[in-house]
């Protein structure tokens, strides 16, 4: 077997800044792939984002220099990394047309990842069309570029079986290796809870904390956090497993020797959540006051911004269309 | 109202060459069309093809220089007629993604003209997405050329009435006039039946008369043509409804005054299918000749005929790419 560096795919759709949650689900993994060199392709998926949002065009607008602004704070360097606007890669819908033949309208309805959002966003019987296609879409995302790693969450593997499926459905109707498959890289443990010790973070959960997140705010936040709510006085033993404060503390503490004696003393009682709680807002703010430094400064400039999208776009469009030149060949469709 | 010329877009799935139901449902219409110097856009539908043909994507490729030889050879001239190739348009399947949002699911399923058509081709519960969603895709093939007029037949008035819907829907999410609504056009008697009475003339129900119909071989179809079976000797009167081949000559018979007299013989007795049958070749071989002289003499060059496909393909991408320009700014993707 000849071993071809792999390249990677991710993205966010551009539907708000970023939170701790992005940060500690795939900011940090990409930021380690690009200090190791490699391939990494970053997307914003401004189409994915209409597929809900289509009666609200500018907040997708206005996100998408949002979460490029908050890429570039957190250390995501262009030159290293290839960051890209999906809308300005035209191969991509292109693609999706192609593979929408390959697999039957019974297969979409049956997806899991698909059914459960459906469920999720209560859409019923009226499903937009284009939100039943988008794993379709998804899929010609990341075999435009040849990705061989995907890193996502759990919830997300049926997509990367879904993207497999066609990738050999096209291989074999078209009777080429053309497109190749991905594997779907899940982080260890990567999902960080809400604020309010909801399972996961989110905007739409009103419970997350910004990467853009002011320091007052901060402080606001991190005090109305969800801890052990049977922690009623300081000398009560307090649990540590569950209680969202340490949880972030697990993420982001760098003294960890220190972070085990607080779990340790908090577990026996007398460590009142007030401590604790300043303890991560002054972690936290370690984290957040110099990408937010830096997102102040890059938000002053916002041409220069898109200026460098525009750029990876450019980037991002050449690799897609030496996949679509093979794509077409394979289906006889190279006229030129 | 302002009164803005009509534009007119029809088109042909290359799945093999045409034949004397495709002069007399459109091809006739197109030259008219020309004639009086109407905007007219003519489409090879290779990506609808390849819809169904996915397993054959040679006879797809084959077939989009067949049919543009028989347009040619009909008298469709690219100085009055655009034509192109889909697959050439990558703005169509860009508007098709973007229209997909806008329609549901159910909504698709429930097409008229699709329902049929999946029972016609007995996909059952394996219809592929492609096939399903291949009414939006229509719809953006309109639609991206502000067509205002899309001759069809009978069978495809919900495909404009879904086209209509998505414009609609398009313009109300977005809040802009930027699509236009098309009429259908259904001409009035417009379908040839099949030499074997059949109501349709096909490829796949093997009844058809190619415009390259060999002499020889146009002979041969036309004596096999069924009549009224009731006619068994020449001296028997003969029925000339239902009787396809005076519904030829009601189609291709110039001479008005002389198929009447005809009729009224047959109607009568004593005139035999033979005869009639020997004038219909007559009449058809008048009409054959010159259209299969001038493909044989296109035909020689191949390379020059693809010149006049790319040449059309490139204007229709002008002319697609600007109602993009308009339909991307609405949607607040214009970051350019």
């Amino acid at each position: 077997m000849t071993e071809r560096p792999e390249i990677y795919l991710t993205g966010d759709r551009p539907t708000g800044p970023l939170h701790l949650g992005h940060y500690v689900g795939s900011l940090q993994n990409r930021l380690e792939l690009q200090q190791a060199h490699c391939e990494q392709f970053v997307m914003i998926a401004d189409l994915q984002a209409l597929t809900d949002n289509a009666g609200n065009p500018q907040k997708v607008r206005d996100s998408v220099l949002e979460v490029a602004l908050d890429y570039l704070a957190v250390g995501l360097d262009p030159a290293g990394t290839t960051i890209f606007i999906q809308s300005l890669v035209p191969q991509l819908p292109e693609l999706t047309l192609y593979l929408l033949n390959l697999v039957t309208w019974n297969r979409l309805k049956h997806n899991p990842t698909v059914k459960q959002e459906i469920q999720q966003k209560g859409y019923g019987e009226s499903v937009p069309a284009g939100f039943m296609v988008y794993p379709v879409s998804q899929a010609a995302d990341i075999a435009a570029f040849k990705a061989t790693v995907v890193p996502v969450g759990e919830d997300q593997i049926p997509m990367i079986e879904q993207t497999n499926e066609l990738v050999r459905a096209f291989n074999r109707t078209y009777q080429r290796e053309v497109l190749v498959e991905a594997k779907a890289l899940v982080p260890p443990k990567a999902r960080l809870p809400g604020i309010d010790g909801k399972a996961k973070m989110s905007k739409s959960l009103n419970n997350a904390i910004y990467l853009s997140e002011e320091p007052d705010s901060l402080v606001k936040k991190v005090r109305s956090m969800y801890t052990d709510p049977g922690h009623l006085r300081v000398e009560d033993p307090g649990k540590v497993e569950g209680n969202p404060v340490f949880d972030y503390l697990d993420f982001f503490d760098p003294d960890r020797e220190r972070l085990a004696a607080m779990k340790e003393h908090y577990s026996r009682g007398g460590l009142g959540d007030s401590v604790v709680k300043k303890h991560l807002i002054d972690v936290l703010e370690a984290l957040l006051a110099p990408i937010r430094e830096r997102r102040r400064y890059l938000a002053k400039d916002p041409a220069m911004i898109m200026q460098m999208l525009f750029e990876g776009s450019a980037v991002a469009a050449a690799a897609a269309a030496a996949t679509l030149k093979e794509v077409r060949a394979a289906m006889h469709l190279d006229y030129t």
